[in-house]
């Protein structure tokens, strides 16, 4: 299977793109005249950009939207999501993944790094929709009646079982976080981790309660506790990073381990809101943004993520300069590539053919001067009109196949874990 | 001509709902049956809200968009925005303000608060837009040369042309601020204001610096000084107010002056982000919200901006349950309405036909709870699909007339501003 898409804006001029099983084999002024695809895209009026990357959510959580809002963090959690957590069977977390995926693709993203439970479900539901993942399984051991074995058994049958899914999915590993994952499990994960060379993806400095917990149960603040025990690597992935000062900045810089920003779900769950993202840049920390599922930040639209982080990080630091739409689309598509492993986020010969059109026919590009300002600061998701991920087109003129079925189930399958019909 | 809605979603029941004129006539259930329309709109899965209120912006500044960002705020100003404010021309301020109200349509909102230069190309725009608008002609009178005549004579003019247009446009005055208007002139306003029964729109405690240099000029904070001089009335609506204290937010609501709040301009422009909303609330001051002009904040996405209002009231005050989804909802209707005295902002009976339709069928609306949840904190302004004014369908299935135009319209208008071709 050959793509063509035809006079595409990238990079403020008009180019033809060629892609080639899943990779983009050519790009090119006039390529149109030398090659010819089984399919050709007419890109007139529009722009092309790496399709984002959403480097921490909690896919099947959809189901959650709008189910707990405006809540105090201990309620909302007590009250509105463990004990539905609980009732989730397979199908709908299928069902809720699969609308995760169908939202993803609307908003153009076409890669993302989740962590939830059953896993299996979840891999299913992104196999079917076409998208790119890095899947990783929920890890806790706060119960006391579990032994290491008890836990570590279905890790290891997760990473058996994701072996069945193309390459489009990468396992990983997901300690919850370091309140709620002992320091045995996080030594095995680590282990693991480098021997069967996997990410590991957790929440890490959240919240001021985490922060302040984690000091009086081990004297250290969270990143020192997790340095402490060993766990800080370039394989490690953490979301939120939020409460830390300069020597954990050294720290994460010195391990290179990646860090996901949140700012909606921050924002909203009232977690912190002064994240240090040029401290992290300045000591070479490569961030990512992530959307945090769809119960603390209730979409999944990375371009409105990636303005919000642009908004506050300007705000709270009194500074119109600072976190610079350009910087925050590197960090929402490249640096997504990057934390993930993925050979994605940038339009570029070699890398996979992930890639969204951006409709340049409405009022977020009128005038446009600066294609990358009016993205983040003006347009949302929606204005994103057709979606490639690994050379299959899995969106074109706002269309996706089935669309309809998967709001339709996921509603049925909301209404039977809340209200049991 | 009359329309009738028929089976539209209005806090979580279908109602039929019959517009005659202007006015909404009736809502309930199984009208149909009993009333004849000249126009039947089908409802299913749509839900009903009042078309929002834009409190504060300048709308021919979408001209402007993309143009200057990430900037310091005074090189922004010098080089980014004043030299090109002194050439624009009506027909670009005719462009500038029509891509506004296509922009707005577009989004759901049906009344806005303006202020900008020639009000009278902006008032051709607003009532071949269909929109209902308060306009004001920015005053200022920081120049030496002019005598108080020099600068009442324009607004006098602008009142009287503001005669000729429907009532859908209500004429404001527009000092700028109070760095930019001498305390004479806004005497002189308020007078006229009160012998005229006009609102009077001005920008009030933006930033640190005109904090600052309010108190040195006038060994008074920006409230206190507006206070000394007689200004605060009801009739006043004051933009921004990021900086006050308990004092200031109880003269306020003294006078009942109006207040907006503009949290995507505020947090682009770091002017401020700790915007007392409950502090006002508790005082029995109207809040509106803005999204200022779009060479702030980009959009005029009104859903958006309340989205964003809600996350940053959680974010600064350190509380998950402040700012909650239904109140800013409030805030960006039924204030709007009080704040710009429009019979506006309700879906009811008696009210103005001032409605958007929002589809139902998209990601952001599954699985649907919390219709003002998901409203507020999954959508945007795209999700609106059908827009009436005054009684006047100006968007169905996101179609506008003349879109196409307009925005071509208003590109080369920016061209020739920007780049003198």
């Amino acid at each position: 299977m050959s793509i063509l898409i035809k006079n595409v804006f990238f990079k403020e001029e008009p180019v033809d793109i060629y892609i080639e099983g899943n990779i983009i084999k050519q790009m090119g002024q006039g390529l149109s005249a030398q090659i010819r695809a089984d399919k050709v895209i007419d890109g007139t009026n529009k722009a092309v950009i790496a399709g984002l990357v959403n480097c921490h959510t909690h896919s099947a959580m959809t189901l959650f939207r709008g189910w707990g809002d405006d809540m105090e963090l201990e309620a909302w959690l007590s009250e509105k999501i463990w004990p539905y957590e609980a009732r989730l069977t397979d199908e709908m977390v299928y069902w809720g993944a699969r609308l995760a995926c169908l939202e993803m693709i609307k908003t153009g993203t076409t890669c993302f790094n989740d962590m939830y439970w059953k896993m299996d479900a979840i891999s299913t539901a992104v196999e079917e929709s076409g998208l790119r993942a890095v899947l990783s399984s929920v890890t806790l051991d706060s119960s006391n009646t579990q032994t290491v074995s008890d836990i570590v058994a279905p890790i290891k049958e997760s990473h058996k079982k994701a072996g069945k899914f193309s390459d489009r999915i990468t396992f990983a590993l997901g300690p919850h976080a370091i309140y709620t994952v002992s320091k045995d499990i996080f030594k095995w994960i680590d282990s693991y981790s480098k021997d069967n060379n996997l990410l590991i993806h957790t929440h890490l400095s959240e919240t001021p309660t985490e922060y302040d917990n984690c000091v009086k149960a081990h004297g250290l603040s969270p990143v020192r506790y997790l340095n402490s025990i060993g766990l800080l690597s370039p394989r490690l992935i953490v979301a939120h990073c939020l409460w830390l000062d300069s020597e954990e900045i050294q720290m994460l810089a010195d391990n290179d381990v990646k860090v996901v920003h949140n700012p909606n779900s921050n924002l909203k769950l009232a977690s912190g809101y002064k994240f240090k993202y040029h401290e992290m840049k300045d000591k070479g920390i490569t961030v990512g943004i992530g959307t945090d599922g769809c119960s603390s930040s209730n979409n999944l639209d990375m371009i409105e993520a990636t303005k919000v982080a642009s908004l506050i990080g300007k705000a709270w630091r009194d500074d119109p300069t600072a976190t610079p739409a350009k910087e925050m689309f590197k960090c929402a598509t490249v640096n997504g590539g990057i934390i993930l492993r993925q050979n994605v986020g940038k339009v570029k010969e070699g890398y996979l053919a992930d890639l969204a059109l951006v409709d340049l026919n409405s009022t977020a590009f009128t005038p446009n001067f600066n294609f990358i300002s009016n993205l983040i600061y003006a347009a949302h998701g929606d204005n994103v009109d057709t979606v490639i991920c690994n050379g299959k087109i899995l969106m074109e003129n706002r269309h996706v196949e089935g669309e309809e079925e998967i709001m339709r189930m996921a509603t049925l399958s909301a209404r039977k874990l809340f209200f049991n019909k």
